[in-house]
């Protein structure tokens, strides 16, 4: 098993990764110190519940917990409030009070929702990640919690750290090939922001990851994960550095505000937003060959650069307006300087956006 | 102008009391820090929008600041998902960011609705309170924001300090006698918690404080303010000592939510809460005098403290079994060990608390 801590002061966690572990749940929750009289309610979704919550449930039963559970529709659109008040509503039936905790069984959508009921819940109770999917080794990581809007993503959250992440890897191997490649994307975001040697790393083992090789995959989210922890615990709320892992995300989220979400996976909208990143440095003046390293590591991980010529350019740009990365009349992207560096510009032109969009959507090479 | 600080370090504020300082908002917001590049959320009702709105919204603008103003439904009813849901969209539409903040001009119903949009909205922006309630002078300090769920009293919210209070005693001219007697429950609440002369000041000064003389107005809110300060500058989250500000709140919340939301006001339900302390207190061997002067006390600022026959005790019971005050299977209640000071006792039998409730419907003398 590999562990890592994010180091947060008195909301420091510990984060485990390896196999088997879902086994041992129940005893997990009595190290993360979640009271054995209150009922402990776990999040998960149809997809993830039939093959999984019985695992958990009966852990955590023969560790003298009582469970309540709540299965939501899969996919980013249960990421609403009408399914967080659903939720609270079981929270409420079962009984949870201020010593119980949220568990998160599933991918980033239980794991943002379920942390969002969890920080709100009487003003905050306890919670646990246990991601299921590549993708979650970021969104299970650093306490950013949200729903969304149907005007805008992620548009009511928090900063709520969890008490603790379980990764069990093990539960990786019934993933869809398209999440598992969706997931990468943010693996290789890591190395893309802060640590080149690491993302061609990825790009060298493209092939074992994306047919989920225990040794590189091991590897891949311990390291995705401790470059995560590493940013955050810099800057907790995102006062500033915590902003570079946006990376493409800018662009990445306003794809999937105007497709419809769901319709590109959110690993995919950011890996387009990551080469839209890469063309924006061109346009700024860095080196070309950022974005054509940029394209071929993406490529390799099955992961799509560019933008299907239907998306409108005004569409896309409306939904950037609405965007929380847009601070007091400017636009702030994150812009790579080389493989594994990044720079936090807050004055980018609405019009170089506006070009590099164009540029994502031309067939061919982009210059 | 009186002022007091609430010490909580980095999430330290002043509180300001006095007359006309509406007119001086929008600097109190550049003071506060608020950003003129970035919209401001007004968020007020329908009864106090029509006398105050205009005033504070152009004080903002003439201080440069884009307004953008939400007024809902006056009452309990509109602490709600569904008008946060409305706030929000109304916040969006209005393109507020990261360096916006949101000013509750109103109540603690408008105060703890709009500060737990402040607290959610893109994971938390910036937040003032202008408390236009005598009540409020309670719920706009200490960071307690919430939105109610039908099954439970606010249910939903977290702890988020405003960057101010500014506090216009000119406003509580317009308030309705039976709102004035509520809101000077919670005062005399944080005498009888903390400041055994003050209790008896409050008692002494009854009439004034009913005929909101400004004199003894504004020491009365000063001294509650301050006791209140004072509690959660020692506990900002509840982890202990702050639940005795709760006295009284756990049969109050009952008799809300058992009643219908607006049936009793917050501040009357309460005061019959307190009564039902001082006789859970006698039940439990204190002196029956701590009753009977608590009773005078609420009685003489025009409180009642008896409950009407036709509250069922089972419904009472049930309704505190789902407030958040019930902690691993045992009750907790804040207990007067005289007049000025009170004891958390957390495993209260349900059938002392059964009892009490039946006291309290009794005609004549509760003994
Ligand atoms: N909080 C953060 O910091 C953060 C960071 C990145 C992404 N996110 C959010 O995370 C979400 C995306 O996360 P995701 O990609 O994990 O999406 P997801 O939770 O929707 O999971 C993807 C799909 O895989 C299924 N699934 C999950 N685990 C499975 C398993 N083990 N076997 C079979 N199927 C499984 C799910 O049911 C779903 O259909 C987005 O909402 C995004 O905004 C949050
Ligand atoms: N957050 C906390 O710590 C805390 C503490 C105590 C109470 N509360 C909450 O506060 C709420 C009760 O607050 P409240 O009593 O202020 O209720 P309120 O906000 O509903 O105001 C009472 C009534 O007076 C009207 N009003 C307000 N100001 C007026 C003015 N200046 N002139 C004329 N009318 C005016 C309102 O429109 C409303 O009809 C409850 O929801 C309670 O749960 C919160
Ligand atoms: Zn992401
Ligand atoms: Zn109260």
């Amino acid at each position: 098993m590999r562990s890592i801590t994010v180091d947060l002061g008195e909301r420091s966690y510990p984060i485990y990764i390896g196999s088997g572990l879902l086994q041992s749940i129940g005893e997990r929750c009595t190290e993360a110190g979640f009271a054995q009289r209150s009922p402990l309610l776990v999040v998960s979704d149809t997809e993830v519940a039939p093959r999984y919550l019985e695992q958990v449930e009966t852990s955590l039963r023969s560790s003298g917990y009582t469970v309540v559970s709540h299965v939501i529709q899969a996919g980013e659109a249960s990421k609403s409030l009408a399914v967080y008040e659903e939720v609270i509503t079981t929270a409420i039936q079962g009984g949870l009070d201020r010593s119980s905790a949220v568990l998160a069984l599933g991918g980033g959508v239980v794991g943002d929702l379920a942390g969002f009921v969890a920080a709100s819940y009487m003003r905050g109770i306890g919670f646990m990640q246990i991601p299921t999917t590549i993708l979650a080794h970021d969104s299970s990581v650093g306490g950013k919690v949200a729903v969304n809007h149907p005007l805008a993503k992620n548009m009511l959250g928090a900063f709520y750290q969890p008490s603790m992440v379980l990764y069990d890897l093990d539960t990786l191997a019934t993933l869809p090939p398209r999440q598992v490649a969706s997931g990468l994307a943010e693996v290789v975001k890591h190395g893309l922001i802060l640590d080149r040697e690491f993302a061609y790393w990825c790009q060298g083992h493209a092939e074992e990851l994306l047919a989920l090789d225990p040794e590189a995959l091991g590897y891949a989210l311990e390291r995705g994960c401790a470059i995560k922890a590493e940013v955050i615990g810099g800057d907790e709320r995102e006062h500033g550095q915590r902003a570079i892992l946006n990376l493409g995300h800018t662009i990445g989220h306003a794809i999937e505000a105007v497709g419809g979400y769901g319709t590109f996976l959110h690993g995919e909208a950011i890996a387009i937003g990551m080469a839209g990143s890469a063309l924006l440095a061109a346009k700024l003046g860095r080196d070309r060959q950022i974005y054509e390293d940029t394209v071929s590591m993406l490529t390799a991980l099955s992961l799509p650069t560019r933008l299907p010529s239907q998306y409108s350019g005004e569409e896309l740009m409306e939904a950037m307006m609405h965007d929380k990365k847009f601070k007091e009349g400017r636009m702030t992207f994150i812009v790579p300087e080389a493989i594994g560096e990044v720079s936090i510009i807050s004055d980018v032109q609405a019009s170089d956006v506006s070009e590099v969009i164009a540029q994502l959507k031309k067939e061919g090479s982009p210059w």
